[in-house]
């Protein structure tokens, strides 16, 4: 019985690190997020009010999409916090927007691996909220993949560029639809609801360590012309 | 009482045959929609994942419309086989998106008309279904076109253009506003199902033919400068 | 007892004036709204489509997101109205749109005092509906100002630019904001209602002319570069 009381203990202490864990990895998430949407702004020269709703768009744009696809209370109206995480994140980030190493910020380590951090959770809370309200499994994963991915695909649209996760070719949207399918397999599985969470959390994670590292990534579409080896920028 | 028998027979045959060419009908105008978002996701130089993407919106994009405006439970949350089949249509035509001829396939004779048919279908679905949820008439219309219209509009803003359907002086829009406005008619008359369905969506189809081979049309409301003769591309 | 009636009746004037001045400056709003939107769309060399659509959108598209985000019934669905007077706009201007000076209708005074009437009317009447709707106080904010900036955003979005909002450096969201806050404490104060209505209102408007005509503005957050004074154009 006291082995019984110390596995218990060991359990409860393990659930409440892993619920921290969670917490804190949607925080990190909801913050890279919004320093690509300030970042985003700043390269095409708006003003801090672009900036501060940029960046709130992508923050808490996949999530908004989640629930008006699910006829969901919108998660925000009720406990607006991750809005103002966003907020205070453009507004800390504003002062230095301006100088030129602005770009580099968003494409440095630390901010590329936060960004993979919430795009994974994201990805997971949707996907799972889905399948809670009932959703078939693949408009489960595809609200999955939206929540994860949506914000930026807003931040884009509104900064009038094609989305990048369009064209990039990287694993990122792909990353997110594998989270999402290995989450239905094992929700389907009845595993138990903390591999359910964080295998599919670790999958995304590790694409996009691949993608950024090894240069993992899809095909392009794009039509292929005969000379423009010199002009593969995209437009 | 035999004659009466067959002609039950028959209109039982003819209601049958009618929903089959409604299935099949919706099935090519999706196919058609998926097409035209594969090929814009190639102009645009996108990976496939944007290929798949483009190709879904286009194909539900305008039915999500109208579910959200109308307040109804989003209609591939639950069966999402025709966003299944946009998917599909984006794999088999990525291969061969990578070659020249890719904007020749959209602007081929079957998809275009395919692509009527797909425009016909959901006007004439989305109005209907709006009159049914109690939209005014003028609501009703303006959703069904947004119905039929608004995948290719999404398609347009995910690839960062002008929606083609706001410029391009053809009878779309405009053809399934007409239709729209047939249905209701129809509708307040109190005519037969069969009758409210099926003679909006060929006013519809006629429209599209006589845009397409006579140049029907709608005049711009372009600002005209004094020498632009030579420069009357859209930007 | 003489005089309390005189009172009342004196109320009563003032009530009535001020109901009929607040659905004057709606229609105003709406006009002004339709008209950007009609002139957006000749600039960017629409057709008569996309002049309705945009002048529509422009009208209406904030209110959209107010109720979709609130879950509440689409306002137009059951009473087309202002819809109605959207498209009338844009119709009576299509005639002179093809005309050069269309450009400076839009700048007009008569124009822009109109625009900040419906900025202020439709960002008082989004906060008041989502603050009734419990929303928490940061989220009526949100979708005040969205009611407010929502329609001219989409504007932008489906003429593929940048909208104006995040980057002209006008108090504008910023100015619609001040507003939402003005009302929360007003209503968090139990105010009478048409001191919570209508000093925010005039809040508003008070600083969209102050912006107009001093000049008074927010910061840019664009990346300066070294030699760039002289392409300080927006692409």
């Amino acid at each position: 019985m006291n082995q019984l009381l110390t596995s218990v203990a060991t359990d409860e202490l393990l659930a409440s690190a892993l619920g921290t864990l969670r917490i804190v990895l949607e925080y990190l998430g909801t913050v890279a997020f919004a320093v690509s949407g300030a970042v985003a702004a700043s390269r095409r020269r708006m003003d801090l009010v672009g900036a501060v709703v940029l960046a709130s768009l992508v923050a808490v744009g996949g999530g908004t999409m989640r629930d008006l696809l699910l006829r969901q209370p919108v998660f925000w109206i009720e406990n607006p916090t991750l809005v103002l995480v966003a907020v205070a994140t453009a507004l800390a980030i504003a002062p230095v927007a301006r100088r030129r190493d602005i770009g580099a910020l968003a494409r440095h380590r630390i901010v590329e691996y936060s960004d993979a951090a919430g795009l994974a959770i994201f990805v997971v809370i949707g996907t799972g909220i889905a399948l809670d309200a009932g959703a078939s499994p693949v408009a489960a994963m595809i609200v999955g993949v939206a929540n994860g991915v949506g914000g930026g695909i807003l931040r884009d649209l509104f900064a009038a560029q094609v989305p990048e996760v369009f064209w990039n070719g990287q694993l990122y949207a792909t990353a997110a639809l594998a989270g999402a399918v290995t989450l239905w397999a094992l929700w389907a599985l009845r595993l138990p609801a903390e591999v359910v969470f964080w295998v599919p959390l670790l999958v995304i994670v590790l694409l996009r360590v691949l993608s950024l590292t090894r240069g993992w990534g899809v095909p392009s579409v794009a039509v292929v012309q005969k000379r423009e080896l010199q002009t593969e920028s995209h437009a």
